[in-house]
C-alpha cells in the first residue's frame, strides 16, 4: 500500500501509470471515509461533511480558475445539495482541501452532480476519478437508479472512462437562456 | 379573453392557432396561481401544491405511456423537488389534472426540470409552452439562474422555441450506466 506514499510524501515521486482507483473499500470514521490507503507522511480521505470552509472551498476553485461566485449562495447551494464530497489530504494535523464535487437530487429518481473539481497539484493522478467513484457509489447507496451530469467538452472522455455516456438515446442535455 | 372557452368549452372548438402563450400576469390564490383566462364553462390553473393526489399523478402519466413508478418513490419526489407545478382544468367543481413538471435544485444556482407531461387531450394547443414558461417564470423568480433539461429527441425543438440551447459551448449531457 506505497502507492499513496508515493504520491504524497516529500519526495513527489511521479505517480504510478497504475494508480489503483478501485480502493478497498473505505472506512468510515465519524464523517470521514477513510480509503484505508495510509503513510507516515500523509493519507487522502473523503468527508461528506458540508460545513466545508468556504473560503477553503475558494480558494481550491480558485485555483482551477473558476469564476467567483456569493459565498452567501454557496452555502446556501452546499445546504440544499443532495449529497456534498470533499477530497482532503492529511499530514500530521494538517488538513487540506484537494477535492471537491456535490450533487442535487430529488432523493429518490435522479442526481445531477455539479461542481467537481481536483486542485492542479492532485490533477493527472487518479484523484479526479477517485472522487467521482467516490460520489456515483454514495448515490447508488442512496438507491439513485439515474445518475447525471453536464460536462464541459475537455471532460467528457474522462465521464465516459467513468460510465458516463453522452446523449443516450438522443438525450440532448439542455440549459435555458434568459436573452432568447 | 374566449381563447379559453373556445378551448374548453362543450364545442371544442378548434384551437385558434395564434394561442397566446403570453399570458397577462398570474393571479396568485392561495396556492393556486391563475392564469387570468376564465370562461363560465371551465378554467387552467397552475399550481405549486406539492400534496397532489399521487393516483392522479399516475393516470396522468399512464395516458402519455410512461412506465409506472412505485408511488412511494413518487410521493418521496415530490417532497424533494424544489419546485412543483402542476395545471389544472376546472369545470364548476371539478378539477382535473391535465399536466404536470418539476425541478430538483441547489436552491441557489442551478435548477434541473424533470417529468414535463401534458395529458394527450391537452396537447398541440399550447399547454406545454404555457406550463414550460410557468417552471420558467418560477424559477427565475427565486433567483435561479441556470435553468436545464435533459430533452428526448422528439421534443428538443420545443424546448429551443423556449429559449433552452442544446450542448452550449460542447457541453455534453451525460447519464451513468451501472453496467459500464
Amino acid at each position: 500500500m506505497g502507492f499513496w506514499k508515493s504520491l504524497f510524501s516529500g519526495s513527489q515521486a511521479s505517480p504510478s501509470p497504475s494508480v489503483q482507483i478501485d480502493a478497498p473499500a473505505v472506512e468510515v470514521s465519524g464523517n470521514f471515509n477513510y480509503n484505508g490507503h495510509k503513510s507516515s507522511e500523509s493519507r487522502i480521505f473523503f468527508s461528506t461533511d458540508r460545513e466545508i470552509d468556504l473560503y477553503e472551498l475558494e480558494e481550491l476553485c480558485d485555483a482551477v480558475g473558476w469564476s467567483r461566485r456569493p459565498l452567501r449562495k454557496v452555502k446556501k447551494a452546499l445546504q440544499h445539495s443532495f449529497l456534498v464530497i470533499s477530497m482532503w489530504e492529511e499530514r500530521g494535523s494538517v488538513r487540506r482541501l484537494i477535492g471537491f464535487s456535490r450533487a442535487t437530487s430529488d432523493h429518490a429518481f435522479n442526481a445531477t452532480i455539479w461542481d467537481v473539481v481536483v486542485h492542479p497539484d492532485f490533477q493527472h493522478q487518479g484523484m479526479g476519478k477517485a472522487l467521482m467513484k467516490q460520489v456515483i457509489k454514495e448515490l447508488r447507496s442512496q438507491d439513485i437508479s439515474n445518475i447525471t451530469l453536464f460536462a464541459d467538452p475537455h471532460v467528457v472522455d474522462f465521464y465516459r472512462t467513468l460510465g458516463f455516456m453522452a446523449d443516450p438515446e438522443g438525450i440532448k442535455g439542455m440549459f435555458w437562456y434568459p436573452s432568447r
